[in-house]
């Protein structure tokens, strides 16, 4: 197809997807002539990518390193999960200190050191706010937050398709990140549910 | 206090402090004459919450509205949730197909009728990012999502401080923006531990 059909078919304007092309995050398409080439599925697939990572708030170069693990993908598991977390975690400084993220990794049964650091970092940050807040997570809702999150880490990684590794890396990738705002969302409605059952709908 | 000590206790530029003043983000402090005057440990508190929310990403516009709901907090506990979740809640476009988000609450037994808006279109919009990535959350996955997060927000509502309005509003407003940075940390970092217990610690 060509370049105004893509544009069509993936809700994404010409001159955006050119700045795709420039950028390297789409490959280019078949040349047809020497001013026109065409598209396939793959573009509009990777468009789709693209655009929905933007959407997340994910930088161009979030979006490179995510191209990038789908175009090279590591053959370990555990690496291709480890890079597809990296591609769409923000670097955040590291000189935190990183005593209580640890403490909370091993309830979760894990061990900090063979997490990868920008992780525990994210965690130590997170930590560090709710300190500045003077905020205390209450111990069992702390305990809640690690026994169904690890939950719902295992549900996700054994549901880890394995027909290809393409699929893997666009599921982990996508899942990492993508699946983030979904998360937060449920969450909040979830709270929402459990003050209505607890005191009535509305009072005004 | 004066403003310079209030500065170092808080750890804000007292720029920025006569910034918050100027917004009414921070209650003026007491004259003790002209130019000068006396600022109390609340004014401590309220900069921690200031700074933790605007480090959690929260615009001004948010900030004022935390504020709002701290100085004027709703008498019904229902109401108090939803001002609280509403004033750290991005404001999303409604005009989206909510009837997935709708099949989602019930299946968490909620009532999408009875839940703030704003919160049914954030699930609505979340889901719709996976659906133009063309990423699907299998059906095991989601129930996971959907079982973890609602005992996650019936341990966090469970824990609610009922010592105070001022006690509840604190804890509802940063627990629901300032410890979603935390969830995900804890996702993520679930996801590796779940990884390395799968997959073994790293190939090369």
């Amino acid at each position: 197809m060509r370049i105004s059909e893509l544009s069509t078919q993936a809700g994404v304007p010409v001159a955006t997807i050119k700045y795709y092309l420039r950028e390297k995050l789409l490959p280019e398409g078949e040349r047809t002539s020497p001013t026109q080439a065409s598209y396939g599925v793959a573009h509009v697939q990777r468009l789709g990518v693209i655009r929905a990572l933007v959407d997340a708030g994910v930088g161009i170069a979030g979006v490179r390193k995510v191209v990038g693990v789908l175009e090279e993908p590591p053959a370990n598991p555990y690496d291709l999960l480890g890079a597809a977390n990296a591609a769409v975690t923000p670097v955040v400084a590291a000189d935190i200190d990183l005593s209580a993220a640890t403490a909370l990794l091993e309830r979760m049964g894990g061990d900090a050191e063979k997490c990868f650091p920008d992780q525990v970092a994210a965690v130590a940050h997170a930590l560090a706010a709710l300190d500045r807040a003077g905020f205390t997570v209450p111990e069992r809702v702390m305990d809640a937050y690690l026994v169904h999150l690890s939950a719902i880490a295992e549900a996700e990684l054994a549901a880890t398709p394995d027909r290809s590794i393409e699929d893997a890396v666009r599921y982990v990738v996508l899942g990492t990140a993508l699946v983030e705002p979904l998360i937060l969302a449920l969450r909040r409605v979830g709270e929402q549910v459990a003050a209505s059952r607890r005191f009535g709908p509305s009072g005004g």
